[in-house]
């Protein structure tokens, strides 16, 4: 079986490619897990100049793997450890990690692929490819973390219309609103990725990483900052409502939810 | 007499309109105090989904009731009253309140109205609709507490724009500058936000709820983060200035003021 | 010899004016210390209403003037003096001056030119006017409160790319991510400039002046918010880097870097 995450170096350039075992273009607990390695990984090795970011069978990443919810989503802790842990130990090795990444946004860039595309330094989508952060369909909020980092990369008006009115915007819209940098056929879209990573590659690499750790220091306070502990101590005692469970099993059950 | 601030319930979405009893869309002090009353009772209403802000005769909000201020702007302790209770009082409770909100721009959202649009969460335009903050034609500076809200929220940029050329942007360009989500005809601005509406109400009410939680608890930094101490002591020093008394003296008798 | 940056007064307006003595768009050390002490004197001229910002001979600022770099960039103390005394000391006199500035801005506007134009209040710019901050090719990172500066003013998103891809983007991209407020016709730019100072010098002075300092007090948070002290005590260490003097020779040289 194909790693669900997988590593492929070219020289100063890497590929990290998300490949859910199912052939869905989910992100798995498994995934998330490997994720944080595979940064990990890149950032210790110092002769990698550009990361591309992408998925498989052309999306990059629609969301959470929704099967998986169940087992882990109804008890507080249980919860909390995905979302802190597993989510965003994946989330934080891409933030701490100094190599320059490029986003190749294809097809659905949904929840879990928004926050992972927020991580690179550079977005570049297809025409066709849609956004959107549909979880009050299955209801539940968004882990504050990683509001806090949607928030600072893709602007707190966009996600604020994501999130409550669950609808989705399309590549030239992310474009207008400062999301994506560039927008290309969607026949176009590995090639002008590997052309912007050749691009990045042929700069000073010492200054690349010397400029993200500058930015890191900094935006730190904007996406990243520590949120107060009262409210973190209380952010995952949602896991047992029934809105919750009604959003989840409806869901699976496919079915409207009722709230 | 109609209250000049109504709310009206339909289930569970709400409409606030805002209605100078003058019948001009200006905003008085009284206004402002109704205001936090009806997001206060807003608030605790567990029922409501969402609710829409709006004007009414076409416009939204043209910006405070001028007539008024000679009442008390030139006062250092009665202008501050009026900013740092009346007006912050209104703003703040709508920031405090954790139900969706849909901004209605239909005509002028000028000065105060940029300020209420400012705590909604969507901002839905009319193509015709006309935005600014024109005050230095009446000699005074914005409230420190709502120069950070507009900064945050409209945008640095767009904010320095308004208040030190003192023009007018319309719908399309406050669109492209983020502060707009949609822009549609005049003639389907009411059934946009309607339909807006209905979409926030069918997803989850408590998990938009925490959601605009967490986004309070972190754009607290930014929007409505402390000021310095020392600096807010001296914020309303300039109510006795000659050039703020110019400025409303000109308004008032409809002459060009001479600063 | 004329002055490498020039003060014109006409009446209210003022005019600033950057010109290398080499007649190139470039900015020497000579020239930030020079826009320090203009920009004190033009903050303690109470009649000042409005500062045009501009280059000479259809440029703006196109970056600073690296015929100067082997004297002092490859020891750190001179480096560290360079940025955080000569050109900090520049910036933070423009952002320190409470009079609003204009930036006229025509030809090339890349690298320091762009931090002198995140200093002014408004943008404007030639329709030809290109935008870059391609210092990845020299073999240098943005220095830390520069970085901050503009990430504040121009967005993270934008400054990622530009200095990480090192290319350049033009008037109409830079309107549409919100750096630049108008884009005009290149015939037309001295005109509409002056036509904006025009009206900013026709408002009230001393809120426009007011507004500005609420607006300092807030975005010092962001624009001038103090760095980590470790951090920024190992800054420079760069400055002696093989990367670093082989970006600067192959300029100097007119060849390709070898990173």
């Amino acid at each position: 079986m194909a790693a669900p995450v997988r590593l492929a170096l070219q020289g100063p350039i890497a590929r990290v490619t998300l490949s859910h075992p199912a052939g869905i273009d989910a992100i798995s607990r498994a995934m998330w897990r490997e994720l944080r390695e595979i940064f990990v990984q890149i950032q210790g090795a110092p002769d990698l100049r550009c990361v591309i970011v992408g998925g498989e069978n052309g999306g990059f990443c629609a969301g959470g793997d929704i099967a998986e919810y169940p087992q882990f989503r109804f008890h507080p802790e249980t919860l909390r450890r995905f979302h802190e842990e597993e989510v965003w130990g994946g989330l934080a090795a891409m933030l701490a990690c100094e190599v320059p990444m490029v986003a190749e946004l294809a097809g659905a860039c949904m929840g879990a692929g928004l926050e992972i595309a927020c991580c690179c330094d550079l977005r570049i989508a297809g025409v066709s490819t849609r956004f959107g952060a549909p979880i009050g369909r299955l209801g539940f909020p968004l882990a504050p973390r990683e509001a806090q980092l949607l928030a600072a990369v893709a602007g707190e008006a966009t996600l604020r219309e994501l999130l409550l009115e669950g609808g989705q915007l399309d590549a030239r819209e992310m474009k207008a609103r400062g999301f994506v940098q560039r927008v290309v056929p969607n026949e176009d879209l590995l090639g002008e990725v590997r052309a912007t990573a050749e691009r990045v590659a042929q700069l000073a690499p010492q200054a690349a990483r010397m400029n993200k750790r500058t930015l890191r220091r900094m935006a730190g306070r904007a996406a990243q900052a520590p949120l107060p502990e009262d409210f973190m101590a209380r952010a995952y005692d949602y896991a047992t409502s029934a809105e919750h469970r009604e959003g989840i099993s409806a869901f699976l059950e496919k079915r409207s939810p009722r709230f």
